[in-house]
């Protein structure tokens, strides 16, 4: 299944956060728009401080702020943020410097004990952006400061790759009545930034499961069927698809948990089959459907969850050609491996800290070996 | 500031992703509630399929879904999640067994090809969870196979801590015209599970701003102040937070950026002044608040960010006595610094990968030395 970014849409930039841009943002304007104070201190012409020393201090006259532009031999007390006064190309910082108030007339001059440099404690105009660069560059996910750089350029609007939807089929046995993979599935794709639509079949046979992934609807970008898809009497999902005029191109993947998962399509929109145990469905997603969410959704990360090196407590055992997906609980930088891949249940996956992915090529991991963590408790990338 | 964890309030299920949970979450039932199937397979008597081999298949006779209990020498086709007959103890895989047609009546018939040992393949009731262990550990931010197991053992309501109520009040310069703290703060707080009051002053002078600081509301846990909290001339709000009835602790402190930064108290209340410039107020915001914000939500995590150990392009130059935030860019396990811990703007947080934090102790990291970046693009622990 291969899945590229959706295609744009133009959303307010105060809406855009955790979004991903679709190409650079190229600035209109130079930001800062003028030079202006990178430090509070006092706005000064360099060349005014010049062999300053706290044995020989340079008077300067403090000008208040209604001044438009710097007079030579004067100063004016300012903040970072504060464009300079025309004239000023320095901040005087407030450790060379002293107020004072001399006896010609009262007015208030400052002492100057030490030079300053021209350019010393100012933003340049365009120092941080100039009008024609990249503000934002491509393909990134917008974070809080991405955001504030483009509010204070003025863009209000911005090109971002559109949520993918994705319709949710749950098909499989409820535990004890209740149904647990709906929320869970919910909240997984929420976080790799799809928009579900629950589209709860009449009942969990063929036709009715069919009816619930072929309901018209614009735009569905993936349909991620849950339960039913083993090889048992009542493992309706894999047919139904056909059944609902798609086409079922692989079930039974070398994925322990979540072996029974399928792929499709149906028309132009691919079809995943999860299966229907909690523990199964949530390796089988964040394996499969996560990568699927997240790369119609723009994102670039492999895994759902930030990855950490640490050494094995205990070995792992896997079997050649399965890919095993073994919970570990974290003590630092030490992984304690919790069973085998397919034990402990979706409680074991509420007491694990993560899961170790030990790839069909290897027959497991020694004790000690140095493995890489995906950690349930740190996503990847900021929550859409 | 010491600041613990809010009080508890008691939210749906549902709704409880991301929050913490006040205390360890006791299962009032054993799960699974009966012996379940944890793989695809047929159900049998593990006593049933003694000796079998290849060589010596063993006959059992294949039972409907309406049997209650498992007759002895009989196997009955299950899926993952479903609970077992009476009397079944184990799942013969498919690669065991081969399903036939007998010539005695037409009767479905197993071939059993490999003895199966009691248990395999089987979630024990109680195996998951028992009645009166904790379901859920004490202070876990609720992630989605938390939920599931809530869901699944029937419980609807928990105690989590409540969001702490975060009073914004923006004093700072504009950018050219737009409010860029606003948008940058609010996604921040949001990010580490507060809910923001925004407070606009009328004016940013000092009776305003002391209005909008101390405006009556119910329940406001944390006052942030942005902007004005320099030494300049019209840098009003250390003095507001006095003039509010407030007290102010420490003002000006060794970081940079964001030295301008300050903490005191309303009554009860924490207040914490941020610089106006974008950048410093980010990193300000970084080290100070989020951490407060993140501590009364009862969060554990130290840094706002995932933090991943690089080795450095270049060297870092700090001087004694001041906690720098450096920006870096990141190219797999090398950083870059970007200049100074004051340089840059806000448009180099934007081109930043992540910073790294030299503290006040040092002067700084050599080259090729490892330090630890703390990562933009990947938030510690989920999203609230």
């Amino acid at each position: 299944m291969h899945l590229s970014a959706l295609g744009p849409e133009t959303v307010d930039v105060e809406a855009a956060f955790g979004r991903t841009v679709t190409a650079p943002c190229v600035s209109q304007v130079d930001w800062p728009a003028a030079d202006a104070a990178a430090v509070d201190g006092y706005a000064v012409r360099a060349i005014d401080s010049e062999g300053a020393s706290s044995y020989n201090p340079l008077l300067l006259a403090l000008v208040g702020a209604s001044a438009g532009a710097l007079p030579p031999d004067s100063a004016f007390l300012t903040a970072a943020g504060t464009l300079l006064p025309l004239g000023a190309d320095a901040i005087l910082p407030f450790d060379s410097a002293q107020q004072g108030v001399t006896q010609q007339g009262g007015a208030a001059v400052l002492e100057v004990l030490a030079p300053v440099a021209r350019g010393v404690g100012v933003d340049r105009c365009g120092g941080g952006l100039r009008a024609g660069m990249a503000a934002i560059p491509g393909s990134r996910r917008l974070r809080p400061q991405d955001i504030a750089l483009l509010t204070a350029t003025g863009v209000t609007r911005i090109a971002v790759v559109r949520r993918p939807r994705v319709r949710l089929v749950v098909a499989g046995p409820k535990a004890a009545g209740h149904d647990v993979l709906t929320p869970m599935l919910c909240l997984l794709i929420a976080r790799d930034g799809g928009c579900v639509e629950v589209s709860p079949p009449a009942d969990a046979g063929r036709t009715a499961l069919a009816q619930a992934m072929a309901r018209p609807a614009t735009g569905i970008d993936l349909v991620l069927v849950a339960g039913r898809c083993g090889v048992g009497l009542d493992d309706e999902a894999p047919l139904a698809v056909t059944a609902a005029g798609g086409r079922l191109d692989a079930h039974g993947i070398a994925l322990r948990p979540g072996g029974s998962s399928g792929l499709g399509r149906m028309g132009d929109v691919p079809v995943l089959l999860l299966p229907g145990t909690p523990l199964a469905c949530l390796a089988a997603y964040d394996m499969l459907a996560a990568r699927a969410v997240r790369r119609l959704a723009g994102c670039l990360a492999a895994s759902p969850y930030c990855v950490v090196d640490a050494a094995l407590d205990r070995k792992i055992v896997s079997a050649i050609g399965f890919t095993d997906v073994v919970r570990v609980r974290l003590a630092g930088r030490r992984a304690a491996p919790m069973g085998s891949a397919e034990s402990g249940g979706i409680a074991g996956a509420v007491r694990a800290d993560g899961f170790v992915v030990v790839p069909e090529a290897s027959e497991g991991h020694a004790p000690f070996s140095v493995v890489r963590v995906h950690r349930y408790d740190r996503c990847a990338e900021n929550g859409a």
